[in-house]
């Protein structure tokens, strides 16, 4: 079974909306072995949404069909759907009563902009949306489905997760498609291809298997693909890979899936009960913020400070003054003062800091923007780590870079691995 | 002048990568008068590329596309671009010298799979990627543009700036396209409708002018588009309905544009000659992190504390222990007395704080997941502000929502906008 997901609005035609939904539709639609071979992004406009429609239902087995079914008089989804579907709208009683839920939760009335929202085209089954006002469709039409949800992300991610995917998963057929991502971080895209070698070596070309490369700033990701008759088959064949790649690449592969670092530093951290304390220059608070969207983290994360001023460095973490005035801010001692003052004065188990030029101004030809210096500290070590990373991303690509780095640091520290 | 834009990769279609680039391109394009009327998404398989070609280059003016210029094996999108241009490859020797110079910049040798990135088609004009080892290519035809640049977004990004959009403002005819958008927060896409009326009596439907309502979870922001003879008349049409718009929703707009909630409050910081510091609880070093997103953010921004637990709330801000122990974490006094706490501490002009439950567990009857009080404290008062988020949208969501709560309520105090 093969999809197309089309998008609707005017927003995302002008680049002011990053389309986030293909993404996640997609990946939920492989799930169930369903893969998606085009996406299509449309305005909110009669006959282009009629025709991508109708280019999609003719060639794809499933259409999954976002936005344009907001109260306002810009959204025309839904009437575009009653005439590709050649049907009117009706009032549908559940979704009806859910508007006034929703409102009522509020403690407020709806208005009729709110009300005409559970109006839905009548040859359609509504999917209900507990989240928001706007119900979803649903048609079944010569063995084909057309799916219709609301623009918002997570009214769509409740839709699919509670309505589309289970359906679709009674209705499935054919070949079982699988795909594992290895997370590496530290290492080029070029080197690392060096360090696994020939491919094919490893599968052959014809065997359903793949391996892309995938950058980003915060490292590659390296995914595996196979096509097999059985979900057992599959995953035979996914692991062999995995093994080959994870020999190969050990020391910078730090999870697979949708695991992000501070999920794997935060569960080695609780597995160990060690107790962790940051402090931040240049970082700004992203390592905390990173390290603090895991649930649970009040379990190991004690205290973290963003130290910003030369004074607050001084007066919040000890910093010696002759330090700053010696080496300057962003130098290994200030760095190693930061993570061990961090640390003894939290009382923690490790200390990690970040001192920095994140840029855009306040490079020299000796520190230039994008150097970063990384302190560590335990019980029985404090050092830090140099890091120069490409000034061209801009700031916020600085920031993200060094965060990631901080972040593997403490990860490859608490599981030993030794430095190369 | 028509565009679309085709995004190349497997990432994209199974959903592991987040397409950033089509908002960007289209953006770009709208800014000299060219308007993206479609995005395709395919995948790296020679079909689905050559057809996208096809049927793009047959519909619209310019095409843009991105992606599979890699050195890896995965990467066929020049190979592609041979067969529907029907030629070959040569070596484009400023590329060539391109790729050593980075490579020597890093003190490091170019490998053969990096030096092939200089092979571009034949009947293809190079555009050259400072910032990286993949050329770009550009070709004319039937006086149509086909521009071929790679998917990492900071290269793309270069080349547009540096020569696509230069070129194209060379070549432009036709209508002007302007946009605005009037950013929003703290009031629902139905309330804000209903604060504007009815659109008929800001302008005619058939003026070339239109307003959309965009909702995210950190604020609906409200964009005006409009076409017009040339730039002078498109820029008096866009003022005469902002100027209405702003009348009618004074307090909520906060910004206009691609201005952040945090380049606001820091301009009116750096202006105003104020300093902030942040004590941060459920945000988790959120705020601190938005605030040091901004250049010369050093200038205003004293400290930030990230006090998860209630000892380090005590030790670290002075919280008094029987506020925590009579009132809980999550309650005014602690707001309160967190971000006075953080105020005194560091001799900052303003203080806010943060104390709530981000969930996903930790939740209560009385205190429910979403419960985020904000505190705010300078010179003259000390106060605390009660917010009912959502849980629907998750632990981020509802660290997002509150950091955005947090920024708003500085903007309104700085500004000394009167309470509701």
């Amino acid at each position: 079974m093969t999809a197309e997901i089309i998008s609707i609005g005017d927003e995302l035609l002008i680049g002011q909306v990053i389309n986030t939904n293909q993404a996640y539709i997609s990946d939920k639609l492989n799930s169930v072995g369903v893969f998606t071979d085009r996406m299509t992004t449309v305005g909110d406009n009669e006959k282009d949404i009629l025709d991508a429609f109708k280019n999609a239902f003719s060639t794809h087995d499933i259409v999954a069909v976002t936005g344009g079914l907001g109260p306002t008089h810009d959204d025309i989804t839904r009437e575009v759907v009653c005439k590709f579907f050649d049907t009117d709208l009706i009032v549908d009683e559940e979704s009806l009563e859910n508007i006034k839920r929703i409102f009522a939760q509020r403690n407020l009335a709806p208005h009729k902009i709110n009300e005409d929202q559970a109006l839905v085209p009548r040859s359609c089954t509504a999917i209900q949306n507990k989240l928001g006002t706007a119900p979803g469709y649903f048609i079944q039409k010569n063995h084909k489905f057309f799916f219709v949800m609301p623009g918002v992300p997570y009214e769509m991610k409740a839709m699919m997760n509670e309505f589309v995917i289970p359906f679709l998963q009674k209705q499935k057929t054919g070949l079982v498609i699988r795909h594992l991502t290895l997370k590496t971080t530290g290492i080029a895209e070029s080197f690392l291809a060096e360090k696994i070698g020939d491919i094919n070596s490893i599968f052959s070309p014809d065997s359903g298997t793949t391996l892309a490369f995938l950058p980003s700033p915060l490292g590659v990701r390296l995914r595996i693909s196979v096509k097999a008759e059985n979900i057992a088959q599959a995953e035979k064949n996914i692991s062999e890979v995995e093994n080959i790649l994870r020999k190969k690449a050990c020391r910078y592969i730090y999870a697979s899936g949708d695991i992000e670092l501070e999920d794997v530093v935060g569960g080695l951290l609780k597995e160990r009960r060690l107790t962790l304390s940051i402090a931040e220059s240049c970082t700004g608070g992203l390592i905390a913020d990173r390290i603090t969207n895991v649930p649970g983290s009040s379990e190991y994360f004690d205290c973290g400070v963003i130290t910003y001023s030369n004074e607050s460095k001084i007066y919040e973490l000890g910093v010696p003054s002759y330090a700053i005035k010696k080496y300057g801010a962003v130098s290994r001692p200030v760095a190693e003062a930061m993570a061990q003052g961090i640390r003894t004065k939290s009382a923690s188990d490790i200390g990690i800091s970040t001192t920095g030029i994140a840029g855009p101004s306040g490079g020299s030809a000796e520190k230039p923007v994008g150097l970063i210096w990384i302190g560590y500290s335990d019980k029985k070590e404090t050092l830090a780590f140099k890091m120069q990373f490409n000034s061209s991303g801009g700031r916020r690509i600085i920031k993200e870079r060094a965060a990631q780095a901080a972040l593997e640091i403490l990860r490859r520290k608490i599981l030993k691995i030794p430095e190369e």
